[in-house]
């Protein structure tokens, strides 16, 4: 749909969410920071803590999406396993990353913490991957190639993708208005299809409301041309 | 992992979760909905309005799991295409099913709001499928084979999630339990480890919490064998 501009695909590790224990919140946020510049994502993943699983879905999208970003499994117990499967995935070594190991023990020292094998884990970091910054408990995420692999609690995530968005920030946005019309879906519907055919380019979505016991319609219409969504927007503002 | 219990896949369907617009909240409902009569998810994929994204994804699915649920995309407008790719999937008709129609006329007609061609796209069912209840807004959702397609809108995908709950509860219920131990991940995560070793079977889980500045660790422990799970919470109790 969007050829010109850059695709992405999120990986959500963890089987806290898959048991419904959990509710994601990551996708919604670095989906948002990611279409402000530019980035569409395209699909989303959420599957569990399996060696397997990851293996095989990194290595799918990899392939397949300009860029993809995992969430979760970085930490130092045995079910964090996200840094052994990337570094299984692009068939690299995950040796002790001298610069994460630095910054642990400097973290761990002032806390008077000792850095025991298990939170050392968290300094393996596969070959060739270059670290992402982590302002809020210090372990690092990373980046091998395409892969962009940060930790699953959502304030370090978020000071994970503040960190790597500035670094994609040179994509081209995307932009998107949003219209509500004081109608029901239904009533609309077949209007906004002809709109639609018009314009197989643009993404023009169209989601229910109700408010005061008026049912309405939001249309959303996205694109990366303004002018064209210009164009749309008085069209679907005819339906009103 | 849980050769016992049957396993099924979520289909989220909606450009506006992919841009993050909208909040998925459906997973988690479902999630613990089907875990509590013995449905395990093993993966969610959130997916484009998209008909060729639509329909591959439900085959790779449907063959792979026991259970396949999708949400969204079965409204009256040009992007609801959700019931065109299933029929598609399967490769079935999608003719308008005459109980649907009827359940349409009869809602409408008390409104006194017109029955048009938009509205009655929603009585488009494909070939052999059974209908779900929509108590909410009437337009039914669907089931064919072990693939349920459910709507998108919250409060309509509880009601409906609600009906196929009943008709499922037949499997074995899952088993967990959580217990909170106040020392960090890094400390207790060797010990941790070795015990997850000698359960392959069970899942445990590991996830940090801070809590009036005490990090500490919550573990999650699910089999469907409650002995199972005394065993091991036995043994987590010993690393407090």
């Amino acid at each position: 749909m969007h050829k010109l501009l850059k695709d992405s695909a999120i990986i959500i590790i963890g089987n806290e969410i898959l048991s419904g224990r959990t509710q994601d919140t990551n996708t919604k946020f670095l989906a948002q920071k990611l279409l402000s510049i530019g980035i569409i994502v395209n699909e989303v993943r959420i599957i569990p803590d399996s060696k397997e699983h990851i293996i095989e879905c990194v290595n799918k999208l990899r392939i397949k999406y300009n860029y993809v970003f995992t969430s979760g499994g970085i930490g130092p117990t045995h079910d964090d396993i996200t840094a052994e499967c990337i570094a299984n995935a692009f068939d690299v070594k995950l040796p002790i990353n001298e610069v994460a190991k630095k910054l642990l023990q400097d973290y761990y020292k002032i806390q008077n913490v000792e850095l025991n094998a298990a939170r050392l884990r968290m300094a393996r970091i596969p070959e060739g991957a270059n670290l992402i910054d982590n302002p809020i408990s210090i372990a690092p995420g990373f980046q091998i190639e395409n892969v962009f692999v940060l930790a699953g609690v959502p304030e370090i995530f978020k000071a994970m993708v503040k960190d790597i968005i500035e670094k994609l920030k040179s994509a081209k946005p995307i932009k998107s208005k949003s219209i509500r019309i004081e109608k029901p879906e239904g009533e609309i519907a077949e209007k906004l299809a002809s709109i639609a055919s018009n314009f197989p380019n643009a993404q023009i979505g169209s989601y229910p409301y109700k408010k005061n016991l008026v049912k309405g319609t939001r249309i959303i219409i996205t694109h990366s041309d303004i002018l064209v969504i210009d164009e749309i927007t008085k069209l679907v503002k005819l339906l009103k």
